[in-house]
């Protein structure tokens, strides 16, 4: 392995110290003259006609600015599946159903102006459980369909009925994951304002500002070049923002109609009840392996409640799909799945994209699999894992893959072998260890047309580099990724570099943030740009130095002769010398990188992902047979991540994704009965809090990816996937339970503690 | 000449609204969290040793957050002739040197800051008269240089001693030109804040953004790539931002010892006092003729006062020189130049850069030479024209040259050989009308070893086009030039094409604005980038419509088969077909143009321009014998631009230039007395203002510049050049008297009309 300069650094990131001193301005934050403030009068039902809509006193409220309602918009439909508008004219399908909005002077004139509009309900019945929504007489949430079935889907590789018939041992299971809210600390942002000449801006929160303005366009028939999405900082995204939902539009509207600027922001309540959250699953489960340890079958049915619109997190089953087909070397899988509209609140992309469903399902399985056969879990994994370049029935082509090695080195320090000598047996606090792993897209994943990223690298007389990347900081740290890639290829310190993304006008295309995709992808990008801006330094070097550009090193500033370290010029000069002369240049690079991934067929078969992130966790829990309460005492987290570009960054996602995956595993859940959230708040809806974490280690295994940048991989979902069937398995490790519920509430623990007695 | 689709088009400025109505943010109006609020002490006395300056009081005034001196700064020097420092710590050299500054909470604060710091001065002879200034004895204003010369420059060519032996009459004058303020509506400002990793960005009025981050960096001693300039909108240049003045270091040095963002605004008065103005000058000219009508020399001779400290406005005598040298046909020339400090006011760089002022000189002149040989003054310019495609003694490449058409439409509007007939001869009000040339650098100035400018174009996957230029828009309109140009090369409509510029960070480097030289220098960088662009494009297009690139065009839109208009393919479908796509691209293009001109030389000699501008004017005026008063009636201004890019914008620059010169001419004058201004408001400062204006024709003359992009060439300064003569001139054909000094106040033609009796 070659040195790098700056590659493997641990940079912190530049904005660390105004986020943690309250000074970085976020969307909430902004303020333009002239800016009206915004409010939704959202469905109190579940299901209903709306008969009539009365905003005539609204209107007359002084400080009211504009109010619309359906009629407003143009007739067109937006949505993963078109079947949504901005506002709701025929009917309701949800509590939280947008119905008529306000843009006020302020919230409180705007809040009034809600109370004021009247509208006329016809009550519908509703369905809340997908099984009842797919029988034959429930009531249709979009009757156009015909059915309240979304999509089915089936994927088969091998024989998975003869293999269940030959499996040395079967075991079978039913599990129920709930809903789950990403909850990011800054709410659903969008500030819309208009110029004269008709040009949109819009400031979001969002996280795919190029599928944004697209989705903008299509939605209210604005031509998109009329559209520019500046992304404001972020105060978490976690998948959130991967799709249009309809406060936007909405915003843009109100300014439209009120020819002011328009914000909109929701309150925690409305950002639990009308933002999205993860897809609640019932899965049914069945798993065979042989006696000598190899894993031979698994079959598994997925029934996913979408809510009362489909949203891209609808193609979650296809990452289901892959953990449950590719994770381990299975030679038989099946796995059917069933995505249902119910009157259900609405769900969407969450860290992780299925993949923590699917991982507690497969890893709680590995388990009893291991205990039926006699071995050790962790051998039973190390017999199956993946082993690097090698394709799976599925389609997947794994390229680099350390699953082995992390699963080894998670072992070693939670101290796996010894694990039963010291603990407690007896008493109502018991200690167990549970360990699983994780497989996921780590080089982009491919669910639309593109799956590119662009960048332009300009460079400044004072040798400044700018880099315009398509990539979308949302404080995972991609700014710095991005400026340490180029430093490195360019031989310049990477605070030197200035990161400009963020703004459909100024940066070039990108899908967005999500998949893990962006060292792998905005990094590929930026190194091609890079690269090509090393080509025209070179270039001029080539005359300054009288030297061939192969004899010639970008380093510490400089443009040194190999091996004469004495012929060297400052960067910035051999800038100046192609730049200021007649008929010079200015040093622009640019690159476009989209992954050689596919499309998944049909057939649920495809290389979905340019390169596949693994990882494993080890973790230790305490459970009190009296309280049922678990307490994590500490996680080892090990992740393949091809090559840590910012180490510091790495074991950021990876404490970050642990955090998330112990509120899946142990606490977050909302509350839904008949369409309602029930705990629509911060202290009744209970994140996994700084002081509740319990000791964290990261381990970095590097395995230099062939396709990504310097070596990369993605990382920013993995550290999420294993967590809750981690915990579940030192549940059964420590009391003998198994919990195949999510979360893993006290009372549940209680329960399964009594069923056994 | 070919059809073009938007080159020449009226296309309106899209903030136009925007400004009309009171919605433009300009610098005055930022606001960014915990700003602070900057005042400036300046000195009481023209010339004083400082002995003592005590802000002790001051520091301890609440509300204060920081107080800076003279030691407070790294002992660098920057300006032109590096002659200044932000805030003076020996002693003060004009009424209004900066000896301290206070950053606090509100201006009030810093105000009554002010009032509690004592400075204990002690007085030194002053020196007022730039003659006075270079005799031996004279109190020198920087001890260091031995001398109040700053520089003495001679430049000859021919033989003008003999030739105004030979010449058949010679006219002999002495002119008198005062202090003009530019008074841009909206005065000096800066916003300076650091960011927590140490990196400045600087909001600012400046006209030269990538200038003052380097003078910023070399003032201030930071690092030039941490400085960040962006140009906020612009409320009026007119020269007064082409150089760094003490505000800018000072604002920034009170943001870096305060902590916090520091805001510094100018009050009108202290525009007056504190901003630089242009040149008072004295010159003595001799010119001569032949009897047969052929001009054959000049000899000239230029005192300048700079005032206290130098800035570019010193090299005016460039330009002066070449109206001297070059504006007619000229076989023998001299001129010699002193430019001087004293303790007066300081100067600078003001639309014309000199030109207004050797106009008044050469094209008076020209009236009376014609006179004495008794020829038309009209026919006699006409005789001596500069010719296309000529150079003149002094090296100046004449390419593009309309001098002889724009003389003939203007002479033919105003009726010049009929206007004598009609007019009153008697009473107290007469009337004259008088005509007056000018030449024009418009194709850059070289006066730095750069005169370059560079584009950036991206184009997104609906065909938005982003232009990233190095152009400085400062109201003049180059967003819609630049977006015209690339346009038309893109066949694209120039409205939806969005220009991004006045940002280091984002932008490629430029000189800045001024010399007249945005159209055609940035004008030629974006047709550079946009030909890289459109050479894509067409690449891809090939592909798409199975034809050669040669055989398509960029049209409306579309990319059309030549002859064959129905096989054609949208712009933005190429844009993703060559993008959307593994291995794809996106589509950039940049471009670098630094024109063919050259550095004038030690001897005056060089072709400084790549083009040249040429304009006349014939003005009538009115003159009240019995007040003095003159009333402009009419004026017609003919402009050779090469090629009007949008005409409507060359127009508003004559308009524009032709109020400017009339100010000039008739009002404009900022009273000194002994170092002090005597009259710094709006009030006592007379501009001309819009009901003021007589009815202005704009002629516009097309002569499509062989270098000029799509023939263009500048034309922001040219029409306040002839203003001052030709009312001179026509006030001479209304009432007989030859006035000599600027400007022309009653006072001045009663003494004229009073001395001729």
């Amino acid at each position: 392995m070659c040195a790098f300069s700056y590659i493997g650094k641990r940079i912190p990131k530049p904005d660390a110290v105004e986020k943690a001193t309250g000074r970085v301005i976020y969307g909430h934050d902004l303020k333009v003259p002239r800016m009206l403030h915004a409010k939704v009068l959202r469905s109190p039902l579940p299901h209903a006609h709306i008969l009539h809509v009365d905003t005539s006193r609204a209107e007359r409220l002084p400080g009211v600015k504009a109010v619309i309602t359906a009629d407003d918009f143009p007739p067109r439909r937006f949505g993963f599946a078109k079947d949504r508008t901005p506002l709701t004219g025929d009917k309701v399908r949800r509590v939280g159903d947008e119905v008529a909005a306000v843009a006020a002077v302020d919230e409180e004139t705007a809040e009034e102006a809600l109370e004021l509009i009247r509208v006329e309900y016809e009550p519908l019945p509703a369905v809340f459980d997908p099984e009842e929504a797919l029988k034959p007489d429930a009531p249709l949430i979009h009757e156009e369909r015909g059915s309240n079935l979304f999509r089915h889907q089936e994927y088969v590789h091998g024989n998975p009925d003869r293999a269940l018939d030959e499996a040395d041992v079967v075991v079978e299971d039913v599990f129920e994951l709930g809903y789950m809210q990403p909850t990011p600390l800054e709410t659903c942002f969008c500030l819309a304002a208009f110029d004269p000449s008709g040009r949109l801006t819009v400031w979001s929160t969002t996280q795919i500002p190029f599928l944004l303005q697209r989705d903008l366009a299509e939605a209210l028939g604005i031509p998109g070049h009329h559209i520019r999405i500046i992304q404001t900082a972020i105060g978490g995204g976690f998948g959130r923002g991967l799709d249009m939902y309809s406060f936007e539009p909405i915003c843009v509207w109100l300014a439209r109609k009120a020819g002011r600027p328009v914000r909109l922001a929701f309150t925690r309540q409305e950002e639990f009840i009308a933002a999205e959250c993860r897809q609640p699953m019932r899965i049914w489960s069945r798993a065979g392996a042989m006696k000598d340890g190899r894993l031979w079958v698994r079959d598994v049915k997925v029934l996913l409640d979408n809510g009362a619109y489909v949203s891209w997190g609808t193609v979650t089953t296809l990452v289901f799909m892959e953990t449950v087909g590719s994770l381990y070397r299975v030679p038989h899988a099946r796995m059917v799945s069933d995505s249902v509209y119910t009157n259900n609140p609405i769900t969407g992309a969450v860290r992780g994209f299925g993949n923590p469903q699917s991982t507690f399902v497969v890893e709680t399985q590995m388990d009893r699999l291991a205990e039926a056969i006699g071995m050790d879990p962790l051998e039973f994994r190390l017999r199956n894992a993946n082993r690097p370049f090698e394709e799976t029935p599925q389609g997947i082509k794994v390229t680099s893959c350390g699953l082995k090695e992390c699963l080894e080195a998670v072992a070693e320090r939670i101290g796996w072998k010894h694990r039963h000598e010291r603990r407690p047996q007896e008493g109502p606090v018991r200690r167990g260890i549970g360990i699983a792993a994780t497989m996921n897209v780590g080089g982009g994943a491919r669910i639309y047309r593109s799956d590119g990223c662009g960048a332009i690298v300009k460079v400044d007389d004072f040798g400044q580099v700018t880099v315009m990347t398509g990539a979308t900081e949302i404080g995972q740290g991609s700014d710095v990724i991005v400026a340490q890639i180029v430093a490195e290829e360019l031989g310049i310190p990477p605070e030197t570099i200035l990161i400009v993304n963020n703004d459909t006008a100024l940066t070039p295309w990108d899908v967005g943030v999500h998949a893990s995709r962006t060292t792998f992808i905005a990094g590929n990008a930026a190194l091609i740009a890079a690269r090509e801006v090393k080509r025209q330094i070179l270039e001029t070097a080539e005359e300054l130095l009288e030297a061939a550009a192969e004899d010639l090193e970008l380093r510490d500033g400089f443009v040194v002769v190999r091996g004469s370290p004495e012929r060297r010029v400052p960067f910035d000069k051999v800038v100046r010398a192609r730049h200021f002369r007649q008929g010079g240049e200015v040093i622009v690079g640019h690159g476009w990188y989209d992954p050689p991934n596919e499309m998944v067929g049909a057939d649920g078969k495809g290389n979905i992902s340019a390169a596949y992130g693994f990882g494993a966790q080890a973790i230790e829990v305490e459970v009190d047979l009296e309280t049922g309460k678990v307490k994590p005492l500490r996680v080892i987290s090990a992740h393949d991540v091809g090559r840590a570009i910012n180490p510091m960054y790495v074991e950021g996602q990876i404490e970050g994704g642990v955090v998330m995956g112990l509120g899946y595993a142990l606490l977050e859940e909302l509350q839904v009965r008949e369409g309602r959230v029930l705990n629509p708040t911060l202290l009744d809806y209970r994140l996994l809090t700084a002081l509740d974490a319990p000791q964290i280690e990261s381990v970095i295994i590097e395995t230099d990816d062939p396709e990504g940048p310097f070596g990369a991989k993605g990382v920013g979902e993995m550290g999420t996937n294993p967590t809750a069937a981690a915990v579940a398995n030192a549940i059964y490790d420590a009391v003998g339970v198994r919990i195949t519920q999510l979360p893993i509430t006290p009372e549940r623990v209680l329960r399964a503690v009594e069923s056994r007695k």
